[in-house]
């Protein structure tokens, strides 16, 4: 039974569902559903789609991800990134408006989806930590830049393409001849609306007698306000025969379950915008769902949520949607609308496709603008340059690290940006490991210790080099000790014997055991030998039967002072025997 | 100077040269020359290109590696792997024995050449730590047995394809019944000298009264015996005519040096198999220079080393050649012939120039079986077996990842398996790095120690929580501290103070500290503190600006032992007050 709750997190909470969670989250339901709907028709509008494919990418997502997903309060649905990604992605395949495009977009849903299912099997979960900070932060912030610049068309009723900021601004740039100066006014006054509404609405709201945390939720309606609003202003002076673009004809319905129509081609294409949708999709649902978890002492599972999202993902494709992943924002406003499970999302998807069949007519009239305003006012909060000062300050190289991944991102595009990015990411890690931390270390007098002798003042005799290991030693960063132990040899010819100090490695796997086994057969054709000390007992274990020991040519001690005294005194016994001879 | 020195390691050597080190290395450069000649045929041969190409490949790179390596003994030329690697690269454009197949390999080699050197621009040489051993040897040992099975179509004297053994088989079972048997005589005769004499001539020599290092040198010259020997075969008898395949014309001179002609749709094609040919053409190259340069206390440059074989494969490509890589057959006959620098490289080269001029028309009737069964002697010494034995004793993981990739590599083919051996070490490292190591920690009764609780007999309180950090905190592995110690707070409600201990961490990145903020925050939301003791002097300078410290909920303490004893105090009296107040 414990496997099943493992693979089907809604049980651990359903059957302890009563009346009192059900207002909790009903509530929350409705709160996000006005927050959602206008979202799901922006990020379609952004990805290139048609707006009811927004709708089809959250109904059943958010269903599903229910039943798979760990977090409690993570709402799976559309996002802006993904979207932007989708829609750069799809840029490589077909024309926007044609079917050709929504179909990629749907095979591109199944391939992330598929991915991150893998991903899950294999318990791969771990992954995520490996794009780091100074990179996701200077990815978002370039991402949302250019987000936001790429709505600007929708805000002045002109045409305008690109996938980084020089061929968007320039584009921008050469269609401004024809605003249209009816669609400025109001896509302008729609932003203006949104950007004082998100910054003073809360306060305005708590002035006026409402309470602080129902204000903050009801400041986040000002969306669908806005919606409102501007789809009454162009019913009424019939702005769509001015050239006021609108969302037009929504197909009415529930989604149809169909399976994508899939080409080796087009996968071949796809495949690698859709790991790269997954990672950072992923990677941004962790995050906020590890945040909000830890407020009430709830758990995430990180295998878990990669099958959550890729089963989200695989239901938007079924449906006829694009990719999915969790919103910092709709999941921030669950969160604090007071949802305490999933059903909130479940009661969510219903309540948009109540919406889906009802406000269709109503959405007809509503403008571009409106939503392009939208989509700029939620990026514009997850641009953060704060982050270069305090990297500046605190790590040099991370400040470098994010100053690189957001030009790129910029200039070159967020597909390039991501996998620089991750490929940063990867060199960095992988210098790091190479380089295991290993100290000279000698006698401090009149005690048993040893310790560094760069920063104390110890005792050391020419033919003893005693070097301690401070880590556990394996494939990655064995080499660089075999390295560094000939590069002290190299300087100091009169070594006789070398003293490994293992008592900070607790595993050596078999590519370090081979290094070992070549150190101890290299010294030996120099006539040094190799010693070890203060090997931990399960190493010693598993050591004992290897060629390493066998063909020692030192010894193992128990001890680094033993050794040392030891062999000072077998140094100076031949030093003094040799100088018999002479 | 010391800058021109390191670019041109030559300088090292050259200013104490002298007649002594000019015989050693003279001497050597004869005996290698022996070998040399055969191999450049018969690795052109594998390569599927005309035997002139061999020695064009010998020339120039033996010269320019002497200038730019860092190794003294180093011998860098055509190469069994490479040579594979090459034919199966090249079956992809075009076909065997077209002006375009000779194109396109010297393409490889410039592509090749450039990728070393910007590695080696970059420092990059640490990466050579990331193939782990289980991933090389069964790389290596499955190549090895491809490339044997590889030549049994010129032993027997019949047509067959392949780049797996699947193909392979099945290719050469078909022709079976085309089999010459005037070829399959010589070849297995061939194969089977060599085999007897590389196994018993050294010792028969050293019976005859010959010294053991010159039998050892002597008995490496009986490829070239075989050589001249199946040539006279073939004149005396004109087994040319009867089916038995030749080398044929050969084109006489020096290679003429000629900029490779690159086109946008090779380039695309070949640079991940020149990338593959050079990671392993390097990773073999420096192991095989490591090993013998500690022999006698020299020095290896792993990033100059870059340079040098970089540079090596650029004069391939110039001269018309393939790609190179150091030799381990070669380059250990050139330490055991004495060789002390790489002036012996030059004096080969020049041999082989000689050579090339003089031989050509001998060359003519060398039986393509000869080669053949040369190729096999020098590759079946690379198959090693006894690795299955050994890790499934030390280490049963290593074993499968040595399983895995021999299987792969057999099945799929070189470049897969190459590919996924990178790919396992990568994940290996990253499973590895993600998961620091983290140990609760208690008091020892009676003394200022704190010890892990599950090693030890200590003492614990339910109120706090210490947690012992192992290691320095960066992007991998900060946030899986953070899922730990959740984790444990998950599991105990009781917890109201965590102490960090952080003696072992000499680092903190900017990731690192952006979760130990986080960290923070979210046990701030559960009213936890947190607390931090020993930490390091360095560590505690770059944090104490930093908003991890401004916000500590709890305290910095210098030593864990008075953070235990005060926390214990704090909580002792808060559960006082609080049963007080009830």
């Amino acid at each position: 039974m414990q496997s099943i709750a493992n693979a089907l997190p809604i049980l651990s909470w359903l059957k302890h569902y009563n009346s009192q969670v059900f207002k909790k989250d009903f509530l929350a339901a409705v709160i996000v559903t006005i927050l959602l709907i206008p979202q799901a028709l922006a990020y379609a509008l952004l990805a290139g789609l048609p707006a009811e494919v927004g709708l089809y990418s959250t109904i059943l997502p958010l269903i599903v991800y229910a039943f798979f997903g760990s977090s409690r309060t993570l709402s799976v649905a559309p996002m802006a990134i993904a979207s932007l990604m989708t829609a750069v992605a799809l840029a490589e395949v077909a024309k926007q408006g044609s079917a050709d495009y929504l179909s990629a977009a749907i095979v591109l849903a199944f391939l992330s989806g598929a991915f991150l299912l893998i991903l899950g099997g294999l318990k791969f979960g771990f992954l995520a930590n490996f794009l780091s900070y100074p990179v996701i932060s200077g990815f978002i912030t370039a991402s949302a830049i250019i987000i936001a610049l790429s709505q600007f068309k929708h805000l002045l009723g002109i045409e305008a393409q690109g996938t980084n900021v020089f061929e968007l601004s320039t584009s921008l740039f050469e269609s401004l001849n024809q605003i249209n100066s009816m669609t400025m006014v109001l896509g302008f006054g729609v932003l203006v609306f949104l950007y004082l509404a998100n910054k003073f609405g809360a306060s305005i709201l708590v002035k006026l007698g409402i309470k602080k945390e129902p204000a903050q939720a009801l400041s986040k309606a000002t969306p669908l306000l806005a919606v409102l609003a501007t789809i009454t202003i162009v019913m009424q002076w019939g702005l769509e025969t001015q050239g006021v673009a609108i969302v037009g004809e929504i197909e009415v319905g529930v989604p149809v379950l169909a399976l994508p129509v899939f080409s080796l081609e087009l996968i071949k294409v796809l495949i690698m915008p859709a790991i790269l949708i997954s990672v950072i999709g992923y990677v941004e649902s962790v995050s906020i769902a590890k945040k909000l978890a830890a407020k009430r002492r709830e758990k995430i599972d990180v295998n878990q949520e990669l099958v959550g999202l890729g089963a989200a993902n695989i239901a938007s494709s079924l449906s006829g949607g694009f990719p999915v992943a969790g919103s910092l924002s709709r999941t921030t406003l669950n969160f604090n609308s007071g949802a305490m499970t999933q059903a909130a999302s479940i009661y969510a998807a219903i309540l948009v496709t109540v919406a889906s069949f009802t406000l269709t007519p109503i959405l007809y009239f509503l403008p571009k603008a409106t939503l392009a305003a939208t989509i700029m006012i939620a990026v514009i909060s997850l641009v953060d340059f704060s982050v270069f000062r305090k990297t500046w300050n605190y790590a040099r190289g991370d400040f470098y690290a994010i100053l690189i991944t957001l030009k790129i991102t910029l200039i070159f595009g967020v597909e390039l940006g991501l996998i620089c990015g991750v490929a940063t990411s990867i060199c960095l890690l992988l210098y790091r490991s190479s380089k295991p931390h290993v100290a000279e270390v000698g006698l401090i007098t009149g005690t048993q210790y040893f310790k560094n002798v760069r920063r104390h003042q110890v005792e050391t005799i020419p033919q003893i080099l005693s070097l301690r290991v401070d880590e556990s030693l394996f494939f990655a960063n064995a080499s660089s000790l075999e390295d560094r132990l000939f590069h002290y040899l190299y300087k100091r010819q009169d070594v006789s014997e070398v003293i490994l100090m293992c008592s900070a490695v607790n595993e050596i796997d078999y590519s370090a055991l081979e290094i070992l086994d070549s150190i101890n057969i290299r010294l030996n054709n120099l006539g040094v030998h190799l010693n070890l000390s203060e090997v931990k007992g399960p190493v010693m274990d598993s050591l004992k039967n290897t060629q390493v020991i066998k063909n020692l040519s030192g010894d193992v001690f128990l001890c680094q002072y033993d050794a040392y005294i030891e062999l000072k005194n077998k140094v100076k016994f031949q030093t003094e025997a040799g100088s018999g001879h002479s």
